[in-house]
């Protein structure tokens, strides 16, 4: 099982497929995979020669194999990754050697909504399709590869999941901005596929083996499960109309042993390697040993474009995005009005927002498709990470699904029923869970209590295989108005979450001063008592004046903003309220 | 010895001296201490009527023997005094009975400045003659009583530790709300004699003893030295021209029982009691234990009129009288402009400062001579305790003896020299003295260097027998756009110094956002954070509206604010910067 040697010991991918094809004749505009079918001699011939050369993983010859950029074809899909898979097995047997054979799954070549047409869940038909037919046919695991846009993964990587039992590698293309084509950096790539549970993640195509390395180092330092590397044989030129690649065999596989040495646990070539390339790559670095995967244990939630990490000061959560006690929103909720919640969620953003909670409840709306509205619209104005916050587990999943990167998920609590509906999502589909400290019983009086609460959750978080860094507690502040130990109970709970428990914290702080005068004064000042407590992330207003001063100053007194520099850029030469203080 | 005896066993005085005197025909306007020396056997015969009856502790007939109030007496006050000390052992002697001979030292008929002309070191030098002449006749303990001004018996008090070894009792006159004539309310009593170090203290005079119980009581949730009541023989009430006293003998002993019961150690009377009403109170108590007296571990300051107990909550220290970086200030110290300060201490007090600093040094003026003319000026405007603020040891004695309470006293560092100089004025004048955490070494740059100099503070203090209550460590907030750890070092020190150490603490705040914009925003927060942290008072503006806003929320946000009431009076109907937050 391939699983039991990844990430303890160095395995080799194969290399290029295309340029070999082309070399013995594929024409411009001709679909590769109908050579498994036409010229299934030349493919054993190329499988074989990677295997002779020393490749554990050998792709099948199915990058493009799947109805929407299969078409046309002449041969029925399932026939071709039937025959695509059977070749590696039989290259294998006539080399005389094992190897895992890894379904190969590229791109559909189309792009998904919100930035393009294609619906998310056809993507997911396309993928599944082909995956039921690559693990029917026999092979030992699925490798989405050369992928460029998040969505599209999330797509693919679902599908596998829930239609097959093979484990899961993913690799996307980067450029030397170390961003993917729709944007992504390394860090929401990885937040998203470590949400998604995959086996492995890395990067291929695009880059030689030198222009990798940066990528390397920084999904090294975020990654806790294998990384993966396969460059193309240096950066594509143009020669007398043809693409080639100058990266020789020798200087490839020098490349390739710093590459190991820094980290990757699994190593192949892309366009332009041949089994010459592998061959100097595999004697070079054979014997070497992987460095252990460490494991990160950070809190982060993503978008298509970006990720944030919970814990280096604290983070804003928008807040407006919510009817409660907005007349206005709730009639553009009811008016199907999606300008007004996207122009909301624009405005926090620029007023400093991290990530932006999503809240579309009012009884007489539905919900599910509101929700999925709202975060596609958002989603295609924000690259802003969004938090769905639902009692509706139904619009709660829908919302999952579509979401564009790893979400925030408000919330669960420590009831059972709750538990139950929520952490099946969570575990499918990536996310950090908001977990309430509040039960059957209601919400504990004292710290102690809540303490009690946050720990049971986190309890059966872990029956679901989700770790602690993919929780985050809401201790609940409750109106001091009403309840004197509100603010109190709150600051020690947050407090001793985070310390007692090393679990990230998350509060909704305005509800703290409902029924009083003038909020503002109370909310802000609790925001810096709950941010000086170990407030990870606060749901706040980011278009209130004290909460982002109360924000900037605590980042500002604490040391989380070097030299003040981002405290002076924005307060220097500002009027002041008074001078003196 | 009568400190063996005091707060141990219930301990008895007698009773009235002048109405009796009158009843054998002291003339209105004749002076009660003549008869000393003309009617010895009179005078001898009332003591042993006391002493027969039962008294432990009785009292020279030495009430206005003072150079201020005994002139024209026709005798030397020295001799007077002799006399009457000579008395008391004589009606020992005769009824064969050993009592504790106390000087009786009443007040000299004249209010002190800045009230009313008396100069302080002309009352101390009016007390002082007459303590050393009792002294040296042989009375065992010193018995200041129905004082009215705590200024008085602060000259009466250092009078007698200055001059004589006796034991020091004091006793005033309250009224029934529970004030002295000039205005002091039971704690602010309490605070002034305990900072000064009296061995027993209470109350006499003005009321019966049912309308003392409050005042009793108040004394006994304060005081940490045994408790004396010498009420009157009810209200005076005019008859026939003459005043006379109705409660009698059997009452007032049924009453005093009571007073027993709830705590006081020294038990007497004084208007128009008799032997008959000491007798029977004496037969009443006999042989009943006295509650013992539990110190109260109060840190705490007080002005003529009132005093400010840290703890609860937070309080605040006016900061704006001190020249430091104020050209305005410095001008007017230059110019002797008193006025000037004053204003800044009466806006201080209207604004909520609960204390007041006070610094007036510039290299350029006679700082002693303006520090008392600031303190007594201050102090005939406002009645909140005072700071005296200042390096100049010299300074600070000066204003530390003229002072009319118990003093907050800034500072004293963990340098030696600094220790050998500020502590013994503390022990002897009585005061709360600032604690610096730092030593010859400098600033320590960690809370744990900081916490290590404050105990060295606490060590050298209790040498002196200056308990941890008379502290307050100053942690020192270093400005963050130099000491990027200054805040969390300040904060992390001041929560464990409350927590460890069980010290109080004080915090200049506003010098954390020196060189930095818009500092109110960032001492606000910062003061915020302070305050959650551990902070007893922090010396800041408080004509800032951040700063106060900072104060008022973070008191009604943690309880300190009861139904956040005061916050509901002071911000409904206000304009608030923004709506939401
Ligand atoms: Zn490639
Ligand atoms: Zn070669
Ligand atoms: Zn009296």
């Amino acid at each position: 099982m391939i699983r039991e040697d990844l990430g303890k010991k160095l395995l080799f991918f194969d290399g290029g497929m295309g340029t070999l094809l082309q070399a013995k004749g594929l024409k411009p505009g001709e679909l590769p995979e109908t050579w498994n079918a036409e010229r299934p001699e030349d493919i054993i011939g190329i499988h074989r020669a990677y295997i002779e050369a020393g490749s554990d993983l050998v792709l099948t010859n199915t990058f493009g194999a799947n109805a929407l950029k299969f078409r046309d074809g002449g041969y029925p899909l399932g026939e071709i990754i039937e025959k695509a898979v059977g070749h590696v097995k039989e290259a294998a047997r006539r080399a005389g050697r094992s190897v895992y054979t890894a379904l190969d799954v590229g791109p559909t070549g189309k792009l998904l909504k919100p930035m393009g047409d294609l619906e998310f869940e056809d993507a997911y038909e396309a993928f599944r399709q082909a995956m039921v037919c690559g693990e029917q046919a026999g092979a030992d695991l699925i490798h989405i590869e050369t992928m460029s846009d998040t969505c599209e993964i999330k797509a693919a990587v679902l599908a596998a999941k829930e239609n097959t039992k093979l484990p899961v590698f993913v690799t996307a293309v980067f450029d030397e901005r170390r961003k993917l084509l729709t944007g992504a950096d390394v860090l929401a790539l990885v937040s998203l596929l470590e949400g998604l549970r995959v086996d492995a993640l890395g990067v291929n195509c695009g880059l030689g083996p030198v222009q990798m390395l940066p990528v390397l180092e920084e999904l090294l330092s975020y990654a806790s499960v294998p990384v993966i590397v396969k460059p193309n044989a240096g950066l594509p030129k143009q020669q007398g109309g043809e693409t080639v690649y100058d990266v020789h065999p020798e200087e490839f596989a020098r490349t390739m042993k710093v590459i190991v040495e820094k980290g990757a646990a699994l190593i192949g070539g892309c366009c332009g390697t041949t089994p010459e390339h592998i061959g100097h790559m595999i004697r070079e670095c054979k014997g070497m040993s992987v460095k252990p995967v460490c494991r990160k244990n950070l809190t982060m939630v993503s978008s298509y474009g970006q990720a944030v990490i919970l814990g280096s000061g604290s983070k804003i959560i928008g807040e407006r995005i919510n009817p409660t006690g907005k007349k206005k929103f709730k009639q553009a909720l009811k008016d199907h009005d999606l300008d007004y919640i996207l122009k909301e969620g624009i405005l926090q953003e620029e007023n400093g927002a991290h990530i932006l909670d999503v809240n579309v409840g009012l009884p007489d709306i539905d919900e599910t498709a509101m929700m999925v509205e709202a975060v596609q619209g958002l989603q295609s104005v924000t690259s802003l990470p969004l938090q769905i916050d639902t009692v509706d587990i139904r619009a709660m999943e829908a919302a999952m699904r579509i979401y564009n990167g790893k979400p925030m998920v408000n919330s669960v609590s420590g009831k059972q029923e709750s538990m139950d509906a929520v952490f099946p999502l969570i575990a499918k589909y990536g996310g950090v869970v908001v977990g309430l400290t509040l039960d059957e019983e209601g919400i504990p009086g004292t710290a102690d209590g809540r303490i009690r609460v946050a720990e049971k959750i986190i309890r059966e978080a872990a029956r679901y295989g989700i770790e602690k860094k993919d929780l985050v507690i809401d201790v609940l502040a409750m109106t001091v108005s009403s309840e004197p130990q509100g603010a109190a109970v709150a600051l020690e709970a947050l407090g001793r979450v985070r310390k007692e428990l090393g679990v990230h914290t998350v509060l909704g702080v305005s509800n703290i001063s409902f029924g009083l005068p003038c909020r503002p004064i109370l909310n802000a000042n609790f925001y810096t008592m709950a941010m000086y407590s170990g407030l990870s992330a606060g749901i706040v207003n980011p278009s209130s004046e004290a909460m982002m001063e109360a924000y900037d100053a605590y980042h500002a007194l604490l040391g989380f903003d070097e030299n003040c520099g981002r405290y002076v850029e924005k307060y220097a030469g500002r009027r002041v309220r008074e001078q003196a203080a």
